[in-house]
């Protein structure tokens, strides 16, 4: 796999003099530095910016924006680099604006349940700061990710299906757009119904019409009641069926994610756990003691119709930690089934009806093909995630992981489901969202044109222009 | 109070003509048919359109659209009329699409929780249809508005602090853009993060990106238990403290709304009821058995701590409608206290932690006034109206309404809150949309110049061009 070379031209010396004049000592042109800032997690292709700028505050970033705007030069902006599909690829070239080290909780609100944090601030340092507050911030993709960078991809995770995802949580965003303009999305109110949604029209825009540099969350009282357990299935349609009934009964479920045989092996393996290698859903309950004694009754009698009986709870919350790592870690677990090898997360969502449905057709491709792959999922969102674990040296696989993921993506768009439940567009997608939107990219670029006229933003990620 | 006279020129004769070839009886340019469509259910000045067309599909919307973009018409669409900023006002002249016979439930599936109407559809017929489905949609703004308005508006009401608002339960919309293409903004899965988020985009933009046309809904099951009850509280600021604690406290209330007592007073009047005349919260608790009873507990401790003890319950769902009907009817019974009076329903949202405060300060605005005002509001949002009760003889009445608006809508600002929590901007918030979102304002023009480059959409509402 290869970056599409794109590059227009050779970034201008006056651009890398600028900064170095404006920034000194943390513009860095050095060449690990600058390979390190043009990757991700993923099987794209990297491709390095020409220069990396380590910003400490939103003028920072209007100072480098400005600069990049006067000599046409593309911006980056990088948080953790822990996107899938290529986000942070400079493909054209140009400058990467690392955020991490806007990395302040500028304000927490217990009183309104809200807080303002710099870009780089990740999600768990940010639980960390909270942790004296009884409040917490539920939305937990994999990665230990920016908060920047989340709402940027529109990120989502494990407790969406309570909580929702990014969209459901930003408040409001502080851009700094291509001109250098700094704009407030929002303000604070959990409602408005003030003009244009500017908000959402940044979340999930993965840096194409603006840096994200301040973002303003919603925050959750950590309830009074938590209770995980595990249960593994006779097969992944009985964990699928026990997921959709749960779900149609409007139980306020936290988290209930689905691991297949497969990946309940690797999980086992790289945790050294000692779990059942069989379908298993992972459930988490949130709320009053009672409340969740009730959850727990309705999804156990749904659990036990599929033949699912035998629930481990962790009775701890250092027991319930270590339950949650493991399906954190499931991305490297699947990894270390194959060392060496090279991971590919696919990640389709569809309407609940029809997951069985999906999930079954889609296992089927793996079972008759030759390469290796595990399956996990967000499954009460419809949302899943076949994980290819391919050997870099053998571009067959990469072939047939290509040949059987297009037939998923269209399986899904042909269900009313999208191309991408939770990782974005990055350079990865662009097809699928064409496929997926048709008429929508076109107002999609219509956008991308009105705000970014010269297409520095992240340019080659969502739309062509 | 006049409308600002921006006719641009006469319409097109062309126009009619068309209009009349495609259409026949359902276009009509009778006086008293522009006049209806003309004007909402405020006190803005309203203004005819030059023309009427009763659309009843998709298609005819695209006809309609596309003859009026050949001839540089204005195109305002026209659900049921009961907007409070002004919006179907036809500023510039031009055609009015009356989307109410667009009224067809295309679609429900129960198993997915989500629904596809067409735009006319209203609330209560949607849940009408719903009835026998053990499924219903919650999102209730005081008038059986059409759910194309309600999207258009980005409206909620008092189920919003629960269920959110039809940002939140929005999950699709075909919209007809101003060239004539037609959009639909997404597909049906709960989450996505495919591009650019077109369905937020429209939601909010009161008819001036395109009309919207369908309309795919979530839906929620019928709660095991629903409770509701009326508690009298010694003061606006026990009310108001009672329903911070609920809401900081975590507690997943379905209604929580604040009558002040000259509201209640009105409500009595109008349903012939015998409320407590004080400051009253309307309470709903949606649940299961045990569940409601938990919240109720909660709930009724917080607002003992506060001297509210005398609550109120509705034992049968007949009771409970009757009261929420009290609740809904309060801006008619607000009217009703001075016949021939003019309503003028104003709406701010803050931030819980400054509710309190920004409901004092404007009461004592009042109180100190020599206007008749009541109080309501959608309070565990942070959203409230203060509704003026004016002479429409007496200019000098409307002149300290506008008075105690800007202090209120400048102190509700100065609190991070919004000029408008569910009303939109219209033609008569667009000073203050400038005042709360300033650099916001230009972007916005940008979005509205990329999508309607002629500015035929509901030309002059959110932005001047």
């Amino acid at each position: 796999m290869t970056a599409p070379l794109l590059r227009r031209t050779q970034m201008s010396d006056a651009v890398i003099l600028g900064l170095k004049e404006r920034f000194g000592a943390r513009v860095s042109t050095a060449a690990a530095v600058r390979e390190q800032h043009g990757k991700d997690e993923s099987y794209h292709a990297p491709q390095r910016p020409d220069a990396v700028v380590f910003a400490r505050s939103t003028d920072d970033v209007v100072d480098i924006v400005k600069l990049c705007a006067a000599h046409q030069t593309p911006v980056i902006p990088f948080g953790t680099g822990t996107s899938l599909e290529g986000h942070v690829a400079a493909l054209e070239g140009g400058v990467c604006v690392d955020l991490s080290a806007m990395n302040r909780v500028l304000r927490v609100s217990a009183a309104d349940l809200d807080c303002t944090v710099e870009a780089g601030v990740t999600r768990k340092q940010l639980n960390t700061h909270l942790r004296d507050t009884g409040l917490f911030f539920p939305i937990d993709p994999g990665a230990d990710a920016s908060l920047g960078g989340m709402a940027a991809t529109r990120a989502s995770g494990t407790n969406a299906v309570r909580y929702g995802t990014m969209r459901e949580n930003v408040l409001a965003l502080t851009v700094v757009l291509a001109d250098g303009r700094v704009l407030r999305t929002a303000r604070r109110a959990r409602k408005s119904a003030a003009g244009y949604d500017l908000t959402r029209l940044f979340i999930g825009s993965e840096g194409t019409l603006g840096v994200i540099t301040e973002v303003t969350l919603r925050l959750y009282g950590i309830p009074e009641a938590i209770m995980a357990a595990v249960c593994p299935f006779p097969s992944v349609e009985a964990a699928v069926d026990t997921v959709v009934a749960t779900i149609q009964a409007g139980v306020p479920i936290a988290r209930i994610e689905l691991l297949d045989a497969k990946q309940m092996e690797a999980v086992n393996k790289y945790a050294k756990l000692d779990h059942a290698v069989a379908p298993t859903l992972f459930f988490e309950f949130h709320g009053t003691t009672r409340g969740v004694e009730e959850q727990v009754a309705q999804v156990k009698a749904f659990a036990a119709e599929q033949g699912g009986n035998d629930f481990h709870w962790a009775a701890t919350a250092e027991e319930r930690s270590k339950l949650w790592q493991a399906r954190h870690d499931a991305y490297y677990a699947a990894l270390a089934l194959r060392p060496g090898a090279k991971g590919w997360a696919t990640d389709v969502c569809v309407p609940i009806s029809r997951l069985a449905e999906c999930i079954a057709e889609t296992r089927r491709d793996v079972d008759q093909s030759f390469v290796t792959a595990v399956l996990v999922g967000h499954v009460g969102d419809g949302n899943f995630h076949l994980i290819f674990v391919l050997d870099p040296a053998k571009p067959e696989e990469f072939a047939e992981a290509s040949r059987i993921n297009d037939r998923m993506v269209a399986r899904a768009i042909a269900m009313d489901g999208t191309c991408t439940g939770e990782h974005g567009i990055g350079y990865g997608k662009m097809d699928f969202l064409i496929a997926e939107h048709g008429e929508g990219v076109a107002v999609m670029r219509s956008l991308k044109h009105a705000l970014d006229p010269d297409n520095i933003m992240n340019p080659g990620k969502i739309v062509r222009m």
